[in-house]
């Protein structure tokens, strides 16, 4: 009798494991490289082709991470690393000039177990931001490092700098011609200029242990002003990570998403109201900054692993990936 | 008949409305100077005296151009340029070195009736950085500039810079040199030296138009890495205002105050919890900080013009004034 009833009590044991393994995914991971994008009907096969092998590489990579059991931090670092070092995106190599025709970059990354958080903004001589960030986080007793001072803090680590030229690209050169010439605020809108995205990348993910992580990179908005600071380096506004709610990296029009505070008001909304991570994206992304025209999109992952990926733009370059199957990448709404 | 209900009526209107009065202020400011102040027992009335009357200085002329029907943002824009320019406090003149023996300002400012906001961080030029700030918020597009690019801005818009040196005081470079000569964690933590307020100013005000706004402006900490960044210039973390909540302005140890988002999460608990001001600021800073260990305080205000200070820290330099006769500055609990 006590051997059928604990056989039982196994076996219940085992389908409701089953069960909850079909319903949650183990691991997950969303990314994404930039909001505002050419109209749908102005895009080539090919250019689409392109920015989607992007993506899916970044995706793949990140999430390689995950699948070896690694942490969700180390699957964000990852998968933003490498959307920094495809030209094709607005991070690392390929940013864009500012008005002065440097690259300037900003970064952050979160760590949604214990909210320790790095930061770096208007840095010119690092190959890989987020990798300075993630320093800054785990070697450093500050969150935030700008300038000369955060290059400094690069050189202390044993980091190689690079020459800004290392990020220039001639089709950066003519986006910031093109803005030079035309109707300045042009160059400060979404969109200006057909095939290149205005934006950031990002990466969020739930690793097995259920800690989620998020990252952000970015060289801003083509000719900017030289110090010109976004919401991608801004913990709360850009990046943020918490393992009681959510992690997200945001991609848009920056000073709405900093005056709104973005990513910890869709934490907030989670913790105070009890929104599930689906509604509380919605209502900050296609309720408020809608409201208030901010333009842009988040990626977002619960601590259970739920990928959230929402944008009122034309659209956003995007990727999720989960254990549970899932594996897409995209540009417009689907 | 109907006369005597309409005198009655008037003379009831005519009470609650002077009861409203007496409950409510018509217009309120509060300032700090910075949280962790030397123990009580080692305090000099001299000392005390001079901190005393740099306060209240300040809260005056804040508390000025709200008797004279001026913005809420003037008035914090007005009490912070003058604790930045009294060199007692860690703000402007008389700021901290940071460990390249220069002086490093960062200050923000919100407008609690528009959301919009300007922030400066790492400048070493401007003798007034909530200035710069408020132009950042008025006549440029972005909310944040850093370095080099925000003095490039502040000569554009026709303000003089200054030398670095004007920032300079002897007692601020004996700090750096004590820091320097003893455990370098010394010069991170609150209070290390005696007398010397380890902080930020900052000010919250409530116009006589019913709009809300805050300002803080910060040296960071003695001997902090060149280009550190603390809370002080973060919308959402140590400086925000929003007129359907409250105004914050915070100082303490402004990693811990980036990392959990302060003042933003003080407006999420009120604008999703309804918690009072009282309740949002306790919440947040004695007992959220308080277990994370996060030394600090907040000043805040809400839309009727409530001022609630709090801190976790020995002391904190603050003042409170409002139209209804309240006027005192204060150091320790009371």
């Amino acid at each position: 009798m006590k051997t059928t009833a604990a056989l039982l009590a196994g076996l219940i044991f085992l389908f409701a494991s089953a069960s909850a393994l079909g319903d949650k995914p183990m691991y997950a991971i969303a990314i994404h490289g930039g909001a505002g994008t050419m109209p749908r009907n102005e895009m080539t096969a090919e250019v689409e082709a392109r920015y989607r092998a992007g993506l899916q590489q970044a995706l793949d990579a990140g999430y390689g991470v995950l699948e070896a059991g690694g942490s969700s931090l180390d699957a964000v670092t990852t998968a933003v690393r490498m959307l920094e070092d495809n030209p094709m995106f607005n991070a690392g190599k390929g940013a864009v000039f500012n008005r002065e025709a440097q690259v300037e970059l900003d970064a952050a990354v979160m760590d949604g177990a214990t909210l320790k958080a790095g930061s770096v903004a208007s840095i010119k001589h690092v190959r890989n931001p987020i990798d300075l960030a993630r320093l800054v986080m785990e070697q450093s007793s500050h969150v935030m490092l700008v300038g000369a001072g955060a290059e400094e803090f690069a050189l202390d680590r044993g980091m190689a700098l690079v020459p800004n030229t290392y990020f220039h690209t001639e089709r950066r050169r003519e986006q910031l011609e093109r803005a030079r010439r035309g109707d300045r605020m042009a160059a400060i809108t979404l969109n200006p200029f057909g095939p290149d995205p205005f934006g950031t990348v990002g990466a969020v993910a739930r690793d097995g242990k259920g800690n989620i992580a998020a990252a952000t990179s970015t060289g801003g908005m083509t000719g900017k002003r030289a110090g010109r600071v976004g919401d991608s380096p801004i913990i709360g506004a850009g990046t943020y990570a918490n393992n009681a709610t959510a992690a997200v990296s945001a991609t848009g029009h920056g000073e709405f998403f900093m005056r709104w505070v973005v990513a910890h008001d869709i934490h907030s909304l989670m913790e105070y109201k009890g929104m599930s991570l689906q509604q509380a994206v919605e209502e900050v992304v296609q309720k408020k900054l809608r409201a208030a025209q901010g333009e842009g999109g988040v990626i977002a992952v619960d601590a259970k692993g739920n990928l959230v990926l929402s944008f009122n733009s034309e659209g956003m370059f995007r990727g999720a990936r989960d254990s549970q199957g899932r594996n897409e990448v995209a540009i417009y709404p689907e």
